[in-house]
């Protein structure tokens, strides 16, 4: 049995999640519910799954409604609520899926406990992969990926779930604490510096696929009328405002090339449109051959793997029914330069990372609340990339400083741009 | 270094895999190789890598040309001379590239010996699949499938070469000899009853991909007109004259069905159309989600990660450019019956493979020759499945007295189907 602390468990992934533990009851116990401000959810929430702990980060949604939730459950608010949530001892297993830079620090001390984190935030990796990934060497938590391109690589690399459950209990399943095969001994960790353990030898590249998004071929021109209600309609996934924009402007794919290159280890990343969403990604190899994970495009299926892993369980959708032509095409990275900007930022500085992904939240905020236009989020990202100094990042505090800092920096100075 | 006995070295993937051995040639010592009558072929190949033994089948073409051959070279000749190749102790490695049921018997002794092969004949595991497996467990032999198919749904059960390694070094390697990673020990073996060791508890089934052959959408009534010069033209396969008709009547898929019944264990074994031969195999695993492998149509990548596997090393041919869209349509199973016949085959009875095997491989040989028509395959193999009794296979020469006894029967009988 794992027992789950949820952080985000109003949203989108977060309900889902909840979703799966409903269905397979036996495996699940849930520990912690972390929300927002959605309490009225939580609250319902909590009275089904009766976790120890709730924590809501909004200060003044928990005021209002830290009693009213069932006898017994202890309800925490505030900034540090989620770190609560995710440092409780009685959760082996923290499912990240707040969106943004503020799941950072859960994850941080997630994996500093030597938990298993089932990773649907992508800021984090892309705020402070390093970082983390240094830290769950040092502590052998494992991180799982939730995003449907990772775990596509991550099984495209893994394979045979018993081939992968025989190799863990070699050298990778003392990685996953709940499953109590080994204890974790320092000397024993693969040397590998990715956090989904592999050996890159004979990888040549990871391709992630890409729907493309709301306005796949239009021009710049045309992007320049996108309004945020148009850029928050996703044509294959139905998903959360912030992330949809990402998915609209190609700043998802670029998120994810940054998270690619810490869970991978490896610098060869490319993407590729590929309009139906049914292949997840693939993996390339070294002789040119490729494997590819496909399945209906639903969340179901990778929340799914990176909860009950190594088991598969049947999930509730039909078998995949071939009826698509499966199509694919060379992005458009004159228009949509995000993916572009984002694989410059790993090989230019360490932290150029955390700015391409302050500078694109603040500009989407910006952007949702009509103060800029679509295309602007372009600019502004471009322009913090050119950027003469990056944060150096040394720790959990250096992380969220700079994030903040550049956060405030682009709603400070973003009229230079419309 | 692996050192190589190749049975049928004058044919289409023996000449292929000694390409490979040119590209990488300190990885390889030819060790031995046999054909059945293309001597001068045979002979150039004797001079390039000068074996230690050269066998040719045809007992008229090894008089004619047993003197011709370079000093230093034993030539063998005559029914045994296949064994004998497969046999010799310097070899670690067969690539058993021989058509038809006459490579059963090298197959048979060279796992007897514990060697690696890799398969390419696939009447071996058709006609005598359970005694093969059963041996190959004794003797810790290791079958790696050469087979385009086969090779896919190989790599998508193993995912990651260096997890395949890892998970070898601690279960699996063990039966790959010519690796001597260790000794294998009888009750360290895993208990699998698969010759491509892996655990079939998240495996839901294995979907083989199928060009559809030269006939594609062809009605029974066309089929009737079909010529023997048309069914050995195939639209994405350079292959020989037996295996391109079994490809155009889909027999093909009914023998591969057959065969990945024996390396994976298992009898959930679909089929589905892709014209586009590039997705080769896949898996669908028990939560719905599916793993393909891919690459341009070239045996090239599956003979030679068979030789160079656990590696991969670069092939000759270009990245694949995903420039084609592709497709996936159910068979019809109506007009093309064979691959229906053959899982029908393999719930029947042990022996019923082999019969169905033999039925068609002399109904192809009478189709060639000109003395039955096209459509004539199928029911010649479909009434020799209507048979009262099957073989029963104990060891290898009833195997062979079995399959010979078919082939009779079909030819001596097959003026009833005209």
């Amino acid at each position: 049995m794992k027992r789950l602390s949820i952080l985000g468990s109003t949203g989108s992934i977060g309900t889902q999640a909840l979703e799966i533990v409903r269905r397979y009851p036996e495996r699940f116990k849930i520990a912690a519910l972390a929300a927002h401000k959605n309490t009225e959810l939580l609250i319902a929430q909590c009275r089904e799954f009766m976790p120890s702990l709730a924590a809501i980060t909004d200060e003044s949604a928990y005021h209002a409604a830290k009693n009213l939730f069932p006898a017994g459950i202890r309800v925490v608010g505030g900034a540090d609520a989620l770190e609560t949530a995710a440092c409780l001892d009685e959760a082996d297993t923290v499912v990240a899926a707040v969106v943004g830079c503020e799941g950072f620090s859960g994850v941080y001390e997630a994996v500093k406990r030597g938990k298993t984190i089932a990773l649907a935030n992508k800021e984090s990796l892309v705020s402070g992969g390093k970082l983390i990934m240094n830290l769950a060497r040092e502590t052998a938590a494992a991180v799982l990926p939730v995003d449907s391109e990772h775990s596509a690589v991550w099984q495209c690399l893994m394979g045979s779930e018993k081939l992968g459950v025989r190799s863990e209990e070699c050298l990778i399943g003392r990685r996953i604490k709940s499953t109590r095969r080994c204890v974790p001994q320092k000397s024993e960790i693969p040397n590998s510096s990715s956090l989904i353990p592999h050996d890159s030898k004979n990888l040549r590249r990871i391709i992630l696929t890409a729907s493309g998004g709301a306005f796949y071929g239009k021009t710049r021109d045309e992007l320049a009328r996108v309004t945020p209600e148009e850029a928050t309609r996703h044509p294959n996934w139905q998903m959360g405002k912030k992330i949809t924009v990402d998915s609209s402007t190609m700043m998802n794919k670029g998120l994810e090339i940054v998270e690619a290159r810490w869970l991978f280890d490896t610098f060869d990343i490319d993407y590729i449109i590929h309009r139906e969403s049914i292949i997840h990604s693939m993996v390339e190899f070294s002789d040119g051959t490729l494997l590819m994970q496909a399945s209906y495009p639903s969340m179901e299926y990778p929340i799914q793997f990176a909860l009950t892993y190594p088991d598969r369980l049947p999930a509730s959708l039909p078998r995949y029914d071939f009826s698509k032509p499966l199509t694919f095409a060379p992005p458009d990275e004159q228009t949509f330069i995000l993916p572009r900007l984002a694989k410059e930022a790993l090989r230019a500085h360490e932290g150029a990372p955390l700015v391409l992904n302050a500078a694109n939240e603040a500009a989407v905020s910006l952007f949702l609340n009509n103060r800029i236009g679509f295309v602007h989020i372009f600019d502004i990202v471009q322009n913090a990339m050119q950027s003469a100094e990056f944060p150096v990042l040394t720790d959990k505090k250096s992380v969220i400083a700079a994030h903040r800092l550049w956060h405030e920096k682009v709603l400070s100075d973003y009229k230079r741009f419309i």
